[in-house]
């Protein structure tokens, strides 16, 4: 005699659970095996009208909680290992729920980090969808955000400012109206908002070039600031070096956004990271391999300051450094 | 230049974050030594109007977020090894961040099970607390639901039907005008509903003894449907048998609440075992050491069938087993 939830996971869900520690979501828990590595511990949760729009398609939503996770685990250098989803959903509906699954279902393979439990339960107000991910490290190396040292390159990986942009796009906004006919801009940006490109494949070349690292979720500013603080040191940054996709550079030329947007937009999940000058063409290697596109964008210096953005000689001053909920 | 969420990390959360693993909150993630162990997960939200209600202090909602995750380490016969926590809030006030934060913490210390990390997000809608929690068993020794064998004996720890007749009393149904002038009856049983006792310290007799195990959190005969389902057994419970506290044996008594919303009602979290009659001794000798009260209800039968409920020889007829969301 199941009852409604149960079944909701019967369906949707235990497809998903194929790894023998999930027990196929029939038990109250799920099984880590430690073996002698350390188990990296991340959760991010995604919340409708806040982190997605409620019109986005469910595949999207799906795509976007894994994601967001999986970035965190490859910042840290570790392999992903799994994970547990938590929904608060306002009604059970087929249509909704077996695109989010199926679409969660194909990451979840395509990075390997099967779900391993999770909890489903009624709300009356926004969706919310919080994912604990979980990776493996070998014991002691997971790389943190303290060990940046003056003279090391900040380097990121990808593109920044897509997804703010993107979001402007999805609400209608300047760099919407400035892209006008240009759709296919206008898709590439709202896409990248939408489903970031987790660098699940760098991990490893992280884990053994980085001094410190983190992802990019509040904007590349603020964050390389939470760094830099965690470090003690400072950081200049060029903004001649920020690595800029198409549309960005076009709507930059056009003056519809300026470097402060860019910067402290938040929704990148990329990762930023510190590489020692010794170690950074070992780790541009190790990246070219991986087929991640990584940028050096300015080094780390002396002294805890906050870092500093430079445009031709001159540093701009920021009035916010990035995103923040509160 | 914190931020405010950057602060309300650091006023309210860092303090309780004293595990090595947390990294003091400022790192993207944790970490979880795997030794040789088996870390055992379990995630379980509440959201206000569903699991508490919006008028609940903070305190009591931060410990039942936490306890029934605890809960359900207990019942896998697992010893508490930290938790994550996602926070899902409409606004950042510190009338209730701060004993939110103050009950989380003493429990945390209270049961060994420390703050890790976590994610503070806002959101327009209901408070949303989601925790992640962690474990540690010898590898291979997590209890599952699958083991219960025809002969063994149904345990339950505690007292059934506390929290289900404690909501009734909160929103002033026909438990609270039974009750009437009994004040110390009522906050009995809605202390039963706001504050779980998790069994923690039975994790390790349940671990040494029990065939198979979960926590009831939906109705005892509901969870022990799906404890049956998964060993593909059956069990027969005998009504007299079940621990009654006073209030609800007063409740029963005078015929204000029948078994069926006892052994129905949700929020229980007592653990339910089952255990080879062979090592019912030795697992009441154990549990007697740890002052948990246990109690045997009835027994496993052959052949994969719904529980039944014995009243005097005659079976009670169920409409609903247990609580569901959907």
């Amino acid at each position: 005699m199941p009852s409604g939830e149960d079944d909701l996971i019967a369906r949707y869900f235990r497809p998903l659970a194929t790894a023998p520690g999930a027990l196929g979501l029939v038990d109250d828990a799920a099984i880590l095996q430690g073996q002698g590595d350390d188990i990296v511990v991340t959760t991010d949760a995604v919340v409708e009208g806040v982190h997605f729009l409620a019109g986005d398609p469910p595949g999207t939503v799906a795509r976007k909680a894994l994601r967001v996770n999986l970035s965190d685990l490859a910042a840290k250098g570790a392999t992903p290992a799994g994970f547990v989803l938590t929904l608060a959903l306002r009604e059970a509906r087929e249509a909704w729920l077996a695109p989010f699954a199926q679409a969660l279902g194909e990451d979840a393979s395509a990075f390997r980090c099967l779900l391993l439990g999770g909890d489903t339960v009624s709300t009356p107000g926004p969706l919310v969808i919080s994912i604990t991910a979980f990776g493996r490290v070998p014991a002691g190396r997971m790389v943190t955000r303290t060990g940046a040292r003056a003279g090391d390159r900040v380097v990121v990986t990808g593109t920044i400012g897509d997804a703010a942009l993107g979001l402007d796009v999805l609400k209608g906004g300047a760099a919407a109206r400035a892209l006008g006919g240009e759709a296919e801009a206008g898709a590439f940006l709202s896409g990248r908002y939408r489903v970031p490109e987790p660098r699940v494949a760098l991990a490893e070349a992280v884990r053994d070039h980085a001094s410190a690292a983190m992802d990019i979720s509040d904007g590349l500013m603020g964050d390389l600031a939470k760094l830099c603080a965690a470090s003690g040191v400072g950081a200049r940054i060029e903004a001649v070096s920020l690595p800029l996709s198409g549309p960005v550079r076009y709507l930059r030329d056009r003056g519809v956004v300026g470097f402060e947007t860019i910067v402290s937009g938040g929704d990148d999940y990329e990762i930023l990271c510190t590489i020692p000058g010794n170690r950074l063409d070992s780790f541009r290697k190790a990246a070219a391999r991986t087929g991640v596109p990584v940028a050096t964008i300015g080094e780390i210096a002396a002294g805890a300051a906050v870092p500093s953005l430079m445009d031709q000689g001159r540093e701009l001053m920021l009035s916010r450094l990035s995103y923040s909920h509160f």
